[in-house]
């Protein structure tokens, strides 16, 4: 997977209650390659719990943290922004999963400065600071259970990074050629044969059995060199069973 | 968006150190509609921290948690376990992500008792761990950073409430249960020893590359019973070679 570049993504805590939600937020943004974390009006600011949750790893996002008063400061330099919320309401205006608001940040060009603004533990976002946003992500929990702030930030984040690591490949085993496979049936009807699985029931039964066994499974060339090489042992076990 | 039906999936910290996780975990479950909790050997049980990192929404998921002194018994009935590990390897078993393994565990029939594992905060799953699990899932992050625990149970759990709050389920034949794969292992390993195997490599070498052959392969009940009875004839065979 490429490391994305998400340095022109920036969370911020509007009202945050808990110092420990500040620091796993900055973890969360440390984990998901996001570099800036801004707070509004932060209830308190206990810098001994906030390192605790932010761990080592996070030290330069807490260090680098921008505090603001009022909200539309926080925001005045963005481009776009994205404000969460777990409920809906008529009155509310249209919503978007994360996957999708997700896909959309990460189609931006790298000029354009994204806000992930996310409301305090109690009340989260009210309707006039959505109504700041560009906007709204409905981060969908099982009967409209409340979700962690921290838990939230990770939701967003994480679908970010996915979506922003556009080329998702990991290496994985070579996979078994079609004359591999065939190789390995053809050998296991042969010892399949030499156990006298055939006189219980037809060829056709058993290689039919295998075949649904192995095909499709993403056998990998290792595999079926590995299946090959217990056949011969079979083999050889019961030729010098006798000696 | 449906509800959800996840009452089929459990997720297991596997020694957990620090009761706050455990708590969060647990609020994470219901969150996600996922109403099972398993510990095994957890590290310190702080019912205070606990609850109240859970609050009182999980309450009824840390009431009937379930607590466990070694993995395989926490692992029993169940028939698909993901194990999740935050690195790569060139020794370790091919990986999928979150969304991957998510969208797969959606499509199983409602019968199927699927295992969500995750190791302990300091070290994760060991590799002998990780040969337990039907599939791996990596749990991608920013240059490999630590995540949090309850963050990785959360991104796994929220994955597989989006997947399956959008799927139809086929139905399938019945998968092998944890019990019926390792009853396999252990009639692979016994047959291996047979016929000399291990004078060639170490049982461990042979029981791994079994086992990367089988797991998360969506072996059936069917399966493994044909492969019991292809190992049974090749017991016989040799047994009868002589005569």
């Amino acid at each position: 997977m490429n490391e994305p570049d998400i340095t022109n993504i920036t969370v911020i805590l509007n009202n945050p209650r808990y110092p420990e939600n500040i620091g796993a937020a900055a973890r969360c943004c440390k984990n998901m390659g996001i570099s800036s974390l801004r707070l509004v009006n932060p209830e308190r600011l206990d810098m001994g719990k906030i390192h605790k949750m932010a761990t080592h790893e996070a030290l330069d996002i807490v260090e680098q943290m921008k505090i603001y008063q009022e909200l539309p400061e926080a925001l005045q330099d963005l481009h776009f922004i994205a404000g969460t919320t777990a409920r809906t309401g008529r009155k509310r205006r249209p919503t978007h999963f994360p996957g999708e608001i997700a896909a959309k940040i990460a189609s931006f060009n790298p000029e354009i400065r994204t806000g992930l603004l996310f409301g305090s533990e109690k009340w989260g976002l009210k309707n006039e600071e959505l109504d700041l946003c560009s906007s709204v992500v409905l981060i969908p929990t099982s009967k409209f259970s409340s979700i962690n702030l921290a838990q939230s930030v990770m939701i967003l984040c994480y679908e970010i990074f996915m979506a922003k690591s556009s080329c998702q490949v990991v290496p994985r085993p070579r996979p078994a050629s079609f004359r591999e496979m065939e190789g390995m049936y053809n050998h296991l009807h042969g010892v399949f044969e030499q156990i006298g699985l055939f006189q219980k029931q037809t060829p056709a039964y058993w290689m039919r059995n295998a075949r649904r066994l192995f095909n499709g499974k993403n056998i990998t060339a290792k595999d079926v060199k590995m299946v090959r090489g217990f056949l011969r042992q079979v083999s050889w076990a019961i030729k010098n069973a006798g000696k």
